[in-house]
């Protein structure tokens, strides 16, 4: 049996406990959701502050300059970058997730237009299923998406294939697919990969450079913690900038924004995927929540992530055996930072638990979902959470729930 | 002679006077680059709190709910609205305006496949110029933007066109277009028109209900302060709801985002052109700079404005007759709350009237650009204003200055 003080003591040998008081977690609270929206961190508090009170109020227009908002989208973007195994000037941070993958599934076609099949993961995130359709059929050239069971990919992959665009962590069951092998795969096949990171940076360690990536983008607002709708990553392999054109053309991203100039010439770089003005109050957001990674490697975040979802998973099978059907991989090379859970009254349970103050969240049909961030989660926190859901299951409370959470964060 | 004194009455005298308490502004300074980045107000910080310390820090991922986050994007929409004379349900806050304009542009095309011209101002805005070309070359049908003279749109028009993409307000000149009299030539040629709103929302009253506008977009860190790179707005008349379809869907767009269903379904209303989560923090700054709007009428804000580009215009020929020529249209049914003054040193003069407190901008080749933002700027201001400016021409000094500002945003 694990007991509480098994895990009171795992904590008070944990590395990474101190990083905990960066973040702001309200009392009698266990979030399980960081996957969804990670809490505030005093970085963004200090960094917003400073926007406010100083760079915009004082500073006002000059700022653009003098504060550096200009550059920001390139500086976080390299900020982002060892989180994701990429080099200086392969990273933007601009816009939303889906509009990043529509300038990268836009360019990817008109690399391939010899080609006219998209190959997806009928499983992926429908917003990616949407905008692949979207820029297939606004490729100048017949395109069709083809949305497959994932492990059929390899017989899939043809001489016809275009573009493959997969999630590296699949968000219902928080399965990690096999990144090295599956674009050496598509590689070899003459195709294009684009990596959707949303459930994998700040949570699991990447090397898209190891691993040959041509393109990725990723959200901010999961595990980097930098707030609610905050703006996306994109990534472009050094050897495709000034080969991929941006489909979605603004005048940031032109060579000289300032030159006022009615032809379009493409900025040199990462920069190229620009469109507008960077959402400065936002990027400030974000640059404080990664202040944070600088005090953590990928390999420690990564042992704490997999030692917490083994803690919970054995909780689960000692605690709460038959109840769930645990369908998160149990192998550590196919498991993210989430544990999934089955269950047929899976919502009402989540709610049940959302009002004895554990957060997780719903997926349906029938998934209780659960993250486990290791930047400021504890050890007695998964016992806790487990305990809950012993309550809630033996009181069948969740016959009685009331509140409904659901995110629409991934 | 326009006295100190003269100026100072007309201030305590004014009735928006009070309105300046709502904005920091630093002391020493008159701020006339509003038509570029508006400055911070009180509701922005009120709001940004709010989000920080309560809906994010404890709300957490149910706020995403219970603090409203997910409806942010209509409900700032409905605020935007009377602004520009829509109807609730007919305007979006989301994205960044190129964005936007390429969601209006793409589905705009679709509706007239049989046309294959879209016209534009060759002086247009450049951003607005390239997402044009971008979205006309991915419209499935051959499209060809032809960039004219606006003065010779009458001759342009014909059964070819099939959209008309133009700004309202000049950046440059800050010539105000006839947005009733041009949209209905467009109509009668059967064409559709697509107006930028980003320098003429908040600052001049607009009746697109009234004018018959099909689709529009603009700003939110010009007249309506929202902070640097904040999210635009989009409107799309009620009658064309249903209809125009948003050529880049995202899962905030379905009918039922929480489906998670992988074929895309659009959602009623405006809420259509939705892609991605809202950005919240962003969003959460634009509703507290909306705030002061509903302390004043469009029409009073345009009464000031009018006076004080007036008193501007005067100044500027009492004081500096033969140096600057004065670009901007005395007319006041062309002219919008900017004044553009044309002079081979502008670029100079600007940089010198900054090191003295005075902040305008200066945009290719030869333009000084001073805005005039009726909510904060005082009579005084103007007159300051221009006595610096009298000051850097007498003495020279634009040969000396040393500070360069150029900023991101027209």
């Amino acid at each position: 049996m694990i007991t509480r003080e098994d895990c009171g003591r795992r904590d008070e040998t944990d590395e990474l406990a101190a990083l905990r008081e960066w973040f702001t977690l309200p009392d009698g609270v266990v979030y399980l959701d960081g996957n969804s929206l990670g809490p505030v961190s005093r970085g963004v508090r200090r960094r917003v502050d400073e926007v406010l009170d100083g760079e915009w109020a004082t500073g006002l227009v000059r700022s653009w300059n003098s504060a550096g908002w200009m550059t920001m989208p390139t500086r976080l973007g390299d900020q982002v970058a060892p989180l994701i195994g990429a080099r200086p000037g392969e990273v933007l941070v601009a816009d939303s997730l889906t509009i990043l993958l529509a300038k990268l599934i836009g360019g990817a076609l008109a690399l391939r237009p010899e080609r006219h099949v998209v190959l997806t993961d009928a499983r992926n995130f429908h917003s990616d299923l949407y905008i692949a359709r979207a820029m297939a059929a606004r490729a100048g050239h017949p395109v069709e998406v083809r949305a497959i069971d994932r492990s059929a990919l390899a017989d899939e992959l043809g001489p016809e294939v275009a573009l493959v665009v997969l999630t590296h962590v699949d968000f219902r069951t928080g399965e990690m697919l096999d990144l090295v092998g599956i674009t050496a795969a598509v590689h070899a096949c003459g195709a294009l990969l684009l990596w959707d990171l949303a459930h994998s940076a700040g949570a699991v360690p990447l090397d898209v450079t190891a691993a040959n990536v041509d393109f990725a983008a990723g959200c901010g607002y999961k595990y980097l913690n930098a707030g609610p709708g905050s703006p996306a990553f994109l990534y472009v392999r050094r050897s495709w900038q000034g080969v991929l054109e941006n489909p979605l053309p603004g005048w940031l991203g032109h060579a000289r924004p300032f030159g006022f100039e009615s032809t379009y010439e493409t900025a040199p770089g990462v920069r190229a995927f620009l469109t507008s003005s960077p959402p400065v109050l936002a990027l400030a957001a974000m640059e404080g929540a990664l202040e944070v990674f600088r005090h953590v490697t990928l390999e420690q975040l990564r042992a704490k992530s997999l030692a917490l979802t083994d803690l919970f998973i054995g909780l689960v099978e000692e605690r709460l055996a038959g109840e769930f059907e645990i369908v998160t991989p149990r192998e550590h090379d196919r498991r993210a930072s989430q544990v999934s859970l089955r269950h047929p009254e899976s919502d009402a349970i989540v709610r049940a638990l959302i009002e004895r103050g554990v957060i997780g969240d719903f997926r349906d049909p029938d998934i209780s979902r659960f993250g486990f961030a290791p930047l400021y989660l504890r050890y007695v926190d998964v016992f806790d959470a487990v305990e809950q859901m012993v309550a809630v299951i033996e009181g069948e409370e969740y016959r009685d729930a009331r509140v409904v959470v659901r995110d629409p964060v991934t």
